[in-house]
């Protein structure tokens, strides 16, 4: 017997978690095993209101820490009413984005501070980090190029600002895998959609059969 | 030249901290000293509506750690937006209630852990704690029966879970006070309210003078 696990997807825009996780949750569906497929807020009415308050275009004037600290909020109800639950019935949970988006975006490219981030983030879930983490890999450039559908040659046209938050973003998640070496698994994201799914099940496969 | 300072008020219910920082506030602007009087949300529209997710009768399945997450999201916004831009201008700042009342209720009465919740309201105020606070001391059963409006010996008939809650507020705070003895002035507040005012005042004008 194989315990269920709780997997979460990570990388930067771009990436293609989304798509992937998709196409995982089908053939999963096909092996008839059960497992739950979300993401933040996760139709969580709290959730929902926190992140409503967050995403609010009248509110110009957060504070980075607030922000920090809602977005943990969210995390901590959409954790206890969806996750937690649903693993302690004996599923598999697969999550698009968790606790290491927070240390790279936040902690690390915004600089709010990695070790901080991670203390209201171990709060909000009670320290049960996901058991696998799937670091989906592709260069800034080339993640930024996808979202933009263009050439990576064309980059120069775009905002800079935009690439260097998203290289900070890359460097922050390379700090996430430093500390928790043992939970990653990279894949290389730079690659036709098909294979990417091919090599995420060549991962998932053997874990979740 | 004395420098501008924070301070806050702290005790459970019924010990009349209220009542009391209006009365100081009239002081101080008989001697026109410039300080600003405030308590969360204190009018700040992102408080606000944080606060207004907390409170929402609908929200009944809350998660604890998220209702300690969205405290602390609120405080770091007022914090940020009006108690140190005030600091910063010179002006006193004395709020009614901030981080303590966080460690003795949620922290300690209910018991999610006071070094924990620590951590997540540091992180929200940048380790900014209040230069001085008061204590308003007053026994549990004292304080509830304030509340309530009774007279002690019929406390008996008060709700049993009420009190024993208090209690466990009144040893957070004395957790609390373990742990800042030098920021902590406590004053006797099983007094009339113009003796209580009389004490606290005795503290604070020779600081604020």
């Amino acid at each position: 017997m194989q315990r269920n696990l709780f997997i979460t997807f990570e990388g930067g825009e771009g990436a293609g978690k989304t798509s992937v996780l998709k196409a995982i949750g089908e053939r999963l569906k096909e092996k008839q095993i059960d497992a739950l497929l979300t993401r933040e807020p996760g139709g969580i009415e709290i959730a929902e209101k926190i992140r409503a308050v967050i995403l609010d275009p009248a509110h110009t004037e957060m504070h980075e820490r607030t922000e920090a600290l809602l977005y943990a909020a969210a995390r901590s109800q959409h954790f206890y009413e969806k996750i937690l639950p649903a693993l302690d019935k004996g599923k598999h949970v697969l999550c698009d984005r968790f606790i290491d988006s927070s240390l790279a975006y936040q902690g690390y490219a915004r600089e709010i501070g990695v070790n901080e981030v991670l203390a209201i983030n171990e709060f909000a879930i009670g320290k049960r980090l996901p058991d696998v983490t799937i670091f989906f890999n592709i260069s800034p450039e080339k993640g930024l190029a996808r979202i933009h559908s263009t050439r990576i040659d064309e980059l120069n046209r775009l905002d800079i600002e935009s690439l260097a938050f998203h290289k900070k973003v890359y460097e922050g998640y390379e700090d996430a895998m430093r500390r928790y070496p043992e939970r990653f698994k990279i894949i290389n994201a730079d690659q036709e959609l098909e294979q990417v799914i091919e090599d995420v099940w060549m991962i998932l496969n053997p874990l979740l059969g």
